[in-house]
């Protein structure tokens, strides 16, 4: 028997004896791909490449579902840092709805399997999924409002239902996002072009809907 | 050995000798929940529910693939017949929004298999899958884009770049229809309310957009 300082045991050859949370997420990330669900994961599969036995599993998460919802609040948090960063960029509406743009685009374009799993889990696989991955729409939803409602007071323009705006404009770019998956380079700015559009669509209608509502409620006085 | 005028065969119970496409398609439909997707449905499986053996399958499809594809093709038919009909029915643009979501909605609530598949299928599964979907939808942008111009024509409003605003209201429509798999009875009726709200934003914004235009090509004369 040897005694190095390895944490690989002797004998069980890959199978290391400590091992972390993380190393697990990131097994379940490498079996992921662009037309691989989660929900198809299993346990054996994920503990074999994390080079564990599946006990070790167990030590991190109670089943596989709890994996999966770990993974999906993972991809939101990451994904919300990144178009926070980009919002604190910009400068006005119109960059922001490009920089923000652009941020998720090009973070769909590294084909990052956190992303997918965001993009795709909401439809498919086990109410907790589904639930998880509303959760972390529901988080952009509520920060989008924030500054949707803080545009409008510096611009004074109005805001017609702040929260249905932000609903509207989260679920038609992730809708949009998940039919990107499979674009090709030269498709990118094309599309990318098509989300803001359909983002300023959003944005000029609230605005428009809040002005014929003040127009009716001035002219009823 | 009885000479009884059956289609089931002595000796194998429950196993049918001519079967129809449809009658697979209808076994296949039948094994779909709204947990299930078509990419988990087996050949074998398929064969079991509709009585027969592996064989007669291949009578009628090459693989699972070209099934999935027909029960995609087929999904949208049967939602564009019912959103046509809907549409016929309504007088007004406000109408048609209302009508339009209100049997999408019914027909969600009705537990459609053929709607969730289109729900989908678009976000999980086989390259060919996603291209059906895709190709059901853009039926559905293109039908919508003529009416918006229609109607853009007879109320004399504008109408800033119709395709996409067909494809926005057409990929928010659907993305919110596939979160709505879950909702219980009385949420209903607030789910469909903010699907109106979202479309209204998108026409009131793209006849703003419009107008704008216009009036920036007017002020350059």
């Amino acid at each position: 028997m040897s005694s190095q300082p390895s944490t690989v045991q002797p004998g069980s050859p890959g199978r290391k004896q400590l091992i972390s949370r993380e190393d697990i997420i990131n097994a379940a990330l490498k079996l992921l791909g662009p037309n691989r669900s989660v929900s198809t994961l299993s346990l054996r599969e994920v503990a074999r490449e994390a080079g564990v036995a599946p006990n070790s599993f167990y030590r991190h998460f109670r089943d596989m579902d709890e994996l999966a919802v770990a993974l999906i609040d993972l991809a939101g948090e990451s994904l919300r840092q990144l178009i926070g960063d980009a919002r604190q960029r910009a400068s006005s509406e119109q960059s922001v709805v490009q920089g923000c743009t652009d941020a998720f685009m090009a973070r769909l374009h590294a084909d990052d399997p956190l992303l997918h799993i965001l993009l795709r889990e909401g439809t498919v696989g086990s109410p907790a999924f589904k639930t998880a991955v509303e959760r972390q729409l529901n988080f952009f939803e509520d920060e989008l409002r924030l500054d949707l409602l803080h545009l409008a007071a510096v611009k004074k323009t109005g805001l017609y239902e702040p929260a249905l705006t932000a609903k509207a404009v989260t679920r038609l770019v992730f809708a949009m996002g998940a039919t990107a998956l499979d674009l090709s380079e030269d498709q990118y700015e094309e599309f990318t072009h098509q989300i803001v559009v359909m983002v300023r669509m959003i944005l000029t209608g609230t605005q428009a809907l809040a002005q014929s509502q003040a127009g009716n409620v001035n002219s009823a006085d």
